[in-house]
């Protein structure tokens, strides 16, 4: 059986088609600007991926889109990052519009689900996944299920406060992780996107690798309060930002060291950069019609 | 069948006997000062409690004691609140003394196991325990079982770095939430103990009120992180200071309200006062018999 992922981000939706844990297919839109539009593409891309595949030999769709939502309903409550579709009920309109089987999560659950049963987090029982970017967004998934909460939302990390005494966030609180782990941070301190500031970086660029130290000397202190709180196996980092890899990673990993209370869960806790790539998101998406 | 549970603290070692949910007897003892005197308080206290009933009628001792843990091996590690005990094999020391089945974890998870079988948690399917006292502590009970994580040590919540910028932590890290919402905030503020400000506050002086106001709002910005994480149904708040209520937990309850993203969370998660009282710890320490 075939399954289609998509994953709509505020710049670009992906898409891809499963088989198995092997992908088939690929492709890469720009976010349409009506909600309208972005229907219709996902459709038209539904028809594409199943051009030479019979319909009914895809058991799904599943969709990543940017919290929070209301699951049992299929609904996008107010999502900061994608306000055009604030208060969609997207999953009925496109299971009633196109007759198939929808199953519609967070994209930072579907990228921490892909990571923690085909990539970084592989084998692991309990996988935190964490996504540096334009935001900071968290997943948990245990078990290779998507861990929610009582109430949906679990592993929103992005605004959890580390510094009470530091910046106003986005979402109006002081001092959230994101704040300090983001695209603004590096924007703030540098003046340069995460890509500029990396070239500089890796072509030995002192100052530029000193930014990247703090950023992860900040992402360790996110880490450590996940990791007391949740005790996981695997943190898993991913998003742009982490393409800068152990610029990153080896601060965090120091802080999580020097700042841990139990030496088990010192010694034992891995972080790792995510595996998947960009399309982690889509291939995620597309485990969700299996995995509920 | 009978159960004894026990809750070994810096100062006091509470002692339970249960039978299902019924506390048959309990008593509370002042913490020796030496590991021997402490084993042999347990042998003489699991004695005293089984003088009238047959010992084959207990089915096991609870042990909770302060963390952290490896639960595996029964091994207590490096407690910074009861350094005598630091890497005791207690559970194997009274096994083998006293012939008995010994069930032991950390004395947060024992409080949050028994408030959440029999306490203000009572029904909900997630609920985190949080006590504020001489440190702050927490603890995760999932459908009836504390949730430990990969490698133990899960629902440490006392060392979470809500404030970068702010004071040392006795844990040797910077603005942790215990910082703020410990008796140690209150010394800080008012040089008082939390009986001694509960007392005016309960008189109506206006800056006592304050004082448990300002701790409430640091509680709420913990909780908010721990809400944004784990998305439990309810939050039970514990120990000394917690005594003082909605002194605290109006304060705490606003700060959630104008925090937490996800509108479906900030409606429905459920901030309480503990509700079994000071031998809360012992009697989810007998629990772990029966819950593992």
């Amino acid at each position: 059986m075939y399954v289609i992922g998509v994953d709509i981000g505020a710049t670009k939706i992906s898409f891809v088609l499963l088989k198995g844990a092997e992908v088939l297919k690929k492709k890469k839109i720009v976010t349409p600007k009506t909600k309208k539009e972005i229907i219709k593409e996902l459709g038209d891309n539904i028809k594409y991926f199943s051009l030479k595949i019979r319909k009914k030999e895809i058991s799904g769709v599943g969709i990543g889109v940017p919290g929070p939502l209301d699951i049992q309903r299929g609904l996008i409550l107010n999502p900061p990052n994608l306000t055009l579709l604030e208060n969609c009920p997207l999953t009925k309109i496109v299971e009633k519009k196109f007759r198939i089987k929808i199953r519609m999560d967070n994209d930072v659950n579907c990228f921490t689900l892909a990571e923690a049963v085909l990539g970084a987090g592989k084998g692991a029982k309990i996988v935190f996944g964490l996504t540096l970017g334009t935001g900071v967004g968290g997943g948990i998934v245990i078990d290779k299920k998507i861990y929610r909460g009582a109430f949906g939302g679990a592993g929103e990390a992005g605004h959890m406060t580390i510094n009470l005494a530091g910046s106003k966030c986005t979402c109006g609180n002081y001092g959230c992780l994101e704040e300090y782990c983001s695209e603004r941070f590096i924007k703030r301190r540098t003046g340069l996107t995460p890509q500029e500031l990396e070239k500089k970086a890796r072509r030995g660029d002192k100052q530029a690798r000193k930014v990247f130290g703090e950023l992860g000397k900040f992402l360790g202190v996110g880490l450590v309060n996940i990791v007391n709180l949740l005790s996981p196996e695997v943190i898993v980092v991913g998003g742009g930002i982490s393409k800068a890899g152990n610029l990153i990673l080896e601060s965090a990993r120091e802080t999580i060291k020097s700042q841990i209370l139990s030496p088990l869960v010192k010694k034992n806790v891995k972080i790792k950069k995510a595996k998947l790539g960009e399309f982690g998101g889509a291939i995620g998406a597309a485990l969700l019609v299996k995995n509920r």
